[in-house]
């Protein structure tokens, strides 16, 4: 049996999806109005999700004020009003939600240490989110 | 480690739940006034959920277009403003949205063939949903 | 200056959107899908505002235990899980969504009586809401 | 006494705060983060109120499928996946949502003439909207 | 015609509802279950509507910047975390929402000189919402 | 394959976050403003979700009736509107929403007959959730 909690924020950014794989028509055909040259933007909601016994003297999995300045650090000064084609982590990598999931989830997982980070999920629009969750094989970390 | 894409549909439909294997008063007692003899209705939350790992190249577990069109074409085009006793899936079946939810994930989980559909959610009122979702030892997909 | 109260319910039923002032085709073109001889269904959202000074002495406008009760009686008994189109106050009248916003204030702003009835709000989806409103004229009630 | 009815939009796009107005330092301080210059971007929730009497025969103040094809072709075609600071109605404004909000309102109230259109309201964010509503003096329309 | 701005704040705190003017009985057949001896507990969201033109120089009615500062220093301080009854504005008055939603219009309407407040509406939970609104009367202001 | 049905509930409760195990200043530093002498208090959401094979005669899972008058009687009459601390499962433990999912979920996994109880989910705020799920090694219950 297991305990999680799950913790939301949000920010608001632009992206542009255009990947450098593929040739003007290509990036058209695939990404659609994503891939219109001056981009658009997004509210996107981040949950963080971390799992654990509840601590039996203070009864919470991890204090939220911990995760919250970790966050607020490490994501949130980044993202926060910006445009994601710029960030250091899309560099050489096109700003989908999938991308941006996955990289959130490695951060987190790697390097917040005062729980076990399991899932992070991003809702993009009301009607779009992504998940990128950790499996058991993870050992290593 | 995995990523998932969820996207969410909408379709408002009315229907009447009320079984052949039980008499009148029966289905009076196991339905309530979800017997009413004329119906009554939702907005149903359809949520599809797929896994996969991002293409390198465009950065998508799969393309929202081509998932979209999917379900315009075999879910929404059946479903939207329809009554559900009178759709093709619940001729035998009463419409529950336990059977809509099944229904609806053997047929995206069979014919859907752009990324592995994990999981059906149907919210029926913000009080209630159902999920439907395939286990490892599906293997022969 | 002036306070306001909004009470919030909800009920599922279905309609059928079809006008005896016109034939097959023309109901066809009016009302669209939503025309379906079977009809369709949703989940409303209503909303009651009254309006009134807090009561010095209970620092309430009125009692919510008061607006619920009539309004469980008068209102959700008849609509909870009905099918509108057979409901007595649509015998002569298409049960689209701005007529039951008519219908439902007139009944509350008249009969009543612990608060003054300000407006009726439904959301019949998350992307379509109406609503009636009484002006200042409307001295005689 | 008056039937309002609302419809919900939804639109994605990028902005940046910037105005000619100033210099760099004073942009920085009135708009914060907001004047980042690669931009950012929004969810943008789009409700457009009409007013007026339920028409007898149809039961309806106008019918949603004018409505959306109006907003389809006049706005959304053009705010749909843009950068807000290049699109022709804010060659000289500063494309903030009050902005934005004034520009649809005058839009909609001189162009769409099937009802009365009394407010336009947009969610920039879950913590943010604004509306821009026409007033009784408004008679000359 | 006239533009409107509406900020969101959160917070959590505790009420009890009793009134000095009755005794235990009436105080319990008046508030039910809130008028539990130890109290219970609410995330209230707080609007805020502000109203003008928009500057034409920054396109902003009123800098959110400094709506936000002055409703963490005057509101969020005393309010987040707190227990309703022991706050000063309830030192005489029963916690209700009503009268809380018209002492924060107050301090509003009179301490904030940046924009005109016109409206605060409190959520209590999601069925209740409470509005205090100037009205035109207000001439003093 | 397993189909989940999830029903949610609403209950509005105060807690005061102070545990016996430190000092006046620890429990302030482990606990901030959630340490305030008076508490404060939340809306709480409550989710249950249980697992089956929908019955193949009624289509149903479980019947909601059963699950929601069992809600009532043994969770909703002690927690609506009280004060967490004073409750009997809270004598020895402090009130926090991760032991508020732990306690619910083994009140319910152990009580409830009629369907598998998969999983508590508690959301204390929008931006806070909480979960409590049994694993397969379950297998005495």
């Amino acid at each position: 049996m297991k305990a999680h909690l799950t913790r939301r924020y949000q920010f608001s950014a632009s992206h542009r999806l255009h990947s450098e794989h593929f040739d003007e028509r290509q990036n058209r055909e695939i990404y659609g109005k994503c891939n219109n040259p001056h981009g658009h933007g997004h509210n996107y909601k981040l949950e963080v999700t971390v799992s654990g016994e509840p601590n039996p003297e203070t009864g919470m999995v991890c204090n939220l004020a911990d995760l919250d300045s970790f966050v607020e650090r490490e994501i949130m000064l980044n993202l926060q009003f910006s445009n994601l084609n710029e960030v250091e982590i899309f560099r050489n990598k096109v700003p989908t939600t999938e991308n941006l999931s996955r990289e959130l989830f490695h951060l987190l997982r790697e390097q917040f240490r005062l729980a076990k980070v399991e899932k992070v999920r991003i809702e993009e629009t009301m009607m779009n989110s992504f998940e990128y969750a950790g499996g058991r094989e993870l050992g290593a970390l």
